[in-house]
């Protein structure tokens, strides 16, 4: 490869991360190598990066893509400005043979320099942070510190996972293999042997609104490490910050000797649906998708020509049986519920609360007083305008402004929701958190709770037991789905009855949280997201699953 | 566990074959733990496996499973004799509960426990080898050597292989793990977490007609070994080989001290067609399938509550090139064209022959000529009765015989079928294998080579060119799939050709072959068996893919 950027220096520069990541997917110990904050990026960072933020606003964001027809983009943040950058819209008859083109050369330069390719797309990523920040930030109606975390770190962590699990899965089996079967007293029979990880073709990575970055890397870079192009369709909402990746990916496979086409962007115009065709071209292979149900259902149904990979709606329950840390147990929910509003998929919902009440350190607590003293710590959060604007962001669109609104018909409201100023953004809609009480003993309340309300909103489900707490988490999760659920219990037989729930169901289990973890939060190279077991997703990130079917191996053998 | 069969015994004897097992898959050097040879196992086996297999002629195959509503059994071999075994016919309302009744438990044990449990199930069929020959013979039609060996040790290999990948994947992620996050002066926040393989339920394995163990025993073993129940649905033709699986199965779960319901056995009246009902229960959530395309397919669009993998019918093609061989060239293909009648997946269909002749060793050598001299080396190496029955076996039915004939139609036939006595078995249909030439330069000749002839049918097909072979190979594999590729070809430029045709549609390809290793023969632990990469089938045996969707990996974190 004769290019500006060597598979050597990418090895000097970036084989010690791949070994790291490879060791952290092993141990599921701590490790990342983005930091996680904005002071770690230098003094001149956060200005810079609101500067380069600011200079994209009304540009056309001209890729040299092969293929596009028009421009298009229309996003409007949810904090109230229009980012007025235009995309390219593509022709897909001209554009995804032109993204093949380049893939033999990529498939042959093995998973070593793929992955290492993909570290550096993710280095130049990071050194960005500040910029990509701003971009996530006024897509997603993230505040800016998790905007910059969640969207810059974390994002880059799930990419580097998704490398790292891609990377080893293709070195299981050996470049080379020497066969010699003993046949007695005659000579051996001998081949030798090549094996050769090859792509499927191209990979759509249709991305989401709320998490760009974070729910579009995996897929991406799953895709690109190994072996096939991969063609970004955002969210029409949130275009920016993976039309910036697609940029920083295309200028490093140009510099490593590689097509840049390997990696392309398709934006489309409002209301004009794009994915659904994308998705059942005959090139598409594999596809990545995070967003609603039903496009999920509908994809896994009528994308039968790619593998499919979706991450799509859950209900979330808390179960609470007991606690030795009252208020530790009411602040980490207070957190878990206020968060982005509740605008993420692993948010809680259902809260199971036996009617008779609970066992704590503070003593018996009635149902009553349960909600109430929760409610009481939501408000006590966000009381402060500043702290609820960093902690809420604003609200995505407006069907989730919709929804909050609807939900305090729903019941006896316990937590009535507030709007916030932002002086900042005045235009931005900032909501506090909802929590409306229901009754699993009343048939009419179901309907609620057994159903997705995605965003600031949760019930308080009175039940009559924890075994019917139980019963009805196992209910959520067999036919809702859940990308997690919280417990509290000092009771170790109800653990394993949760634990037992949970394993009958592939639901991921946050037990006992009353310090700084959330249930809602995963970490990569630890945490897996998803389980890829339960309606609410059929793949978890990252495991072995995600990334074992983008490639197959393809043996040559040959007689020795 | 307080059982007859202690984890810590089955450790001892058989941690030691995991752990070749586990190298063997990294190195994909040569290995096996089954013996090819019958008189490996011991002076009497071959007269005791005999007697065995006898003794379960027009007996009831009583397998003690719950909802047994009825008994069914109408195999008669394809060397004439009826077996007249009565089998379970099953109420699946009242079996399918009873197999998830134990799945708690087995999944509890964790995946060395199953492992060694699975291992110890091959130990016990690897020991009753003769038997089992004789019951693959009698319902495959294959010869007694080859019965013994694909249907015995080869079938063992690939069961054990799937073990292996099933046990690797699994312990991939820790059972625990510490987590620490620094967070600068204050104290690092701290999780405990545990990391379970959960399974995803009832598994439902679909037996073929002409290899019941050695297609079905990486699915139901892949299965088994990630904690899942398996039913085992057998081809109504081939009961018996899986059937005495089931038993051995039975007796070692209870014997190891899990419930034997966690395999079981549901055999079909004559036409019932119980597959569609089964594979469409909400509680079978994997499915392996060996057979036709449409079905396959029907059960990859329908069965969509469940991971499928199928392996299904494919064109397979050899490219005649050149050689320096020509000798050992004619006896390696007149050997893969005759051996079981050409009833592999993985047999040559399509010979592509430069209608200008080949340079080989021994001169150039014209279209007619390769193909004369192919003639007759199929003929020479069945021109005996005794050898041609050895390698031919019997037709595995009418289907297979009415196509044979019917290929004489089809164009000029370059090798006739002749009719072989069969003294041991007068009503076994014994055939040798059909040639007929045809010409891709005329259109109405590729409906032949373009469709799969299942049976001892293959085309001597005449392309203008070598560059034309290749183009004609892409696209057969491309809209036929292909298990197999052979080429035969001294030229670099060529090769090169050859290896991106197949690496592009994800082909497995053996070059060259002129000694004993034939091109429809795949070795367990080092080649794979088809790539699921195209339409021949969804998976390859055996890959990470193959076992990474099985289970779930469920995670259960605390404060610590």
């Amino acid at each position: 490869m004769s290019a500006a950027l060597s598979v050597s220096t990418l090895s000097e520069k970036h084989r010690p991360t791949l070994d790291q990541a490879l060791e952290a997917i092993r141990s599921r110990a701590y490790w990342s190598p983005h930091p996680e904050h904005p002071k770690a990026y230098g003094e001149t960072a956060p200005a810079d990066g609101q500067a380069a933020f600011e200079a994209l606003r009304g540009t056309r964001f001209d890729l040299g893509q092969p293929g596009t027809d028009d421009w298009t983009g229309s996003e409007v943040s949810p904090y109230g400005i229009e980012l007025g950058v235009e995309y390219p819209h593509v022709d897909a008859d001209v554009l995804l043979p032109a993204m093949k083109a380049g893939m033999a050369a990529w498939r042959d330069a093995g998973p070593e320099a793929r992955a290492l390719v993909c570290i550096e797309i993710l280095s130049r990523i990071g050194a960005r942070t500040h910029e990509f920040a701003h971009a996530v930030m006024h897509t997603s109606g993230q505040a800016f510190m998790m905007a910059f975390q969640a969207g810059g770190p974390h994002a880059q962590d799930r990419g580097l996972e998704a490398v790292a699990y891609a990377y080893a899965e293709q070195v299981r089996v050996p470049g080379q293999a020497d066969w010699s079967k003993p046949q007695g007293k005659r000579d051996p029979l001998k081949l030798d042997k090549r094996f050769v990880a090859a792509p499927r073709g191209i990979a759509l990575m249709i991305g989401c609104n709320t998490f760009p970055t974070w729910n579009g890397y995996p897929g991406l870079f799953a895709s690109l490490a190994t072996g096939n192009p991969v063609l970004v369709k955002p969210h029409p909402r949130a275009v920016l910050p993976l039309a910036l990746t697609v940029q920083v990916a295309r200028k490093v496979l140009a510099e490593a000797g590689f097509d840049p086409n390997l990696v392309a962007l398709a934006v489309e115009r409002p209301g004009e649906g794009i994915a659904k065709d994308l998705a059942t071209r005959p090139e598409v292979k594999i596809i990545d998708y995070t967003g609603s149900t039903s496009f999920g259902d509908w994809l896994e149904a009528n994308a039968r020509q790619a593998q499919v990979y979706t991450e799509k709606a859950g209900v979330n329950t808390v179960v609470i049986d007991s606690t030795d840390d009252y208020k530790g147990m009411l602040s980490n929910l207070a957190f878990s519920l206020s968060l982005y509003s509740g605008q993420m998929c692993t948010t809680p919902q259902n809260l199971l609360i036996p009617r008779d009440g609970i066992a704590t350190d503070a003593g018996h607590k009635s149902y009553d007083e349960v909600v109430t003293d929760l409610a009481g710590a939501v408000n006590g959060l966000l009381g402060d305008d500043a702290r609820a604007n960093a902690l809420l962001g604003a609200l995505v669109n407006p069907d989730v402004k919709a929804r909050l609104e609807a939900a305090a018909g729903l019941g006896e409201v316990a937590l009535a929701s507030r709007e916030v100023a932002n002086p900042e953004f005045p235009d931005a809609v900032v909501r506090t958190p909802v929590m409306v009480k229901l009754d699993a003993a009343k048939p009419d309340d179901s309907a609620a709770y057994m159903s997705e309300c995605f965003g600031p909103v949760s019930f308080a489900v009175a039940v009559d037991s924890t075994a019917d707490a139980l019963e009805l988490l196992r209910r959520t999760v067999r036919e809702q789905g859940a990308m997690t659920v919280g417990a509290y219990t000092t009771d170790d037989a109800t653990e394993r009855a949760l634990e037992e729930v949970c394993l009958d169901e592939s639901a991921q289990l946050s037990l006992n949280l009353t310090g700084g973890v959330y249930v809602n939060q995963t970490a990569a190279f630890s945490d897996f997201h998803g389980s890829g077991g339960n309606p609410a997703a059929n793949a978890a990130l990252c495991d072995g699953a995600f990334v074992a079917n983008r490639f197959r191996m393809v043996e040559v053998r040959r007689q020795a």
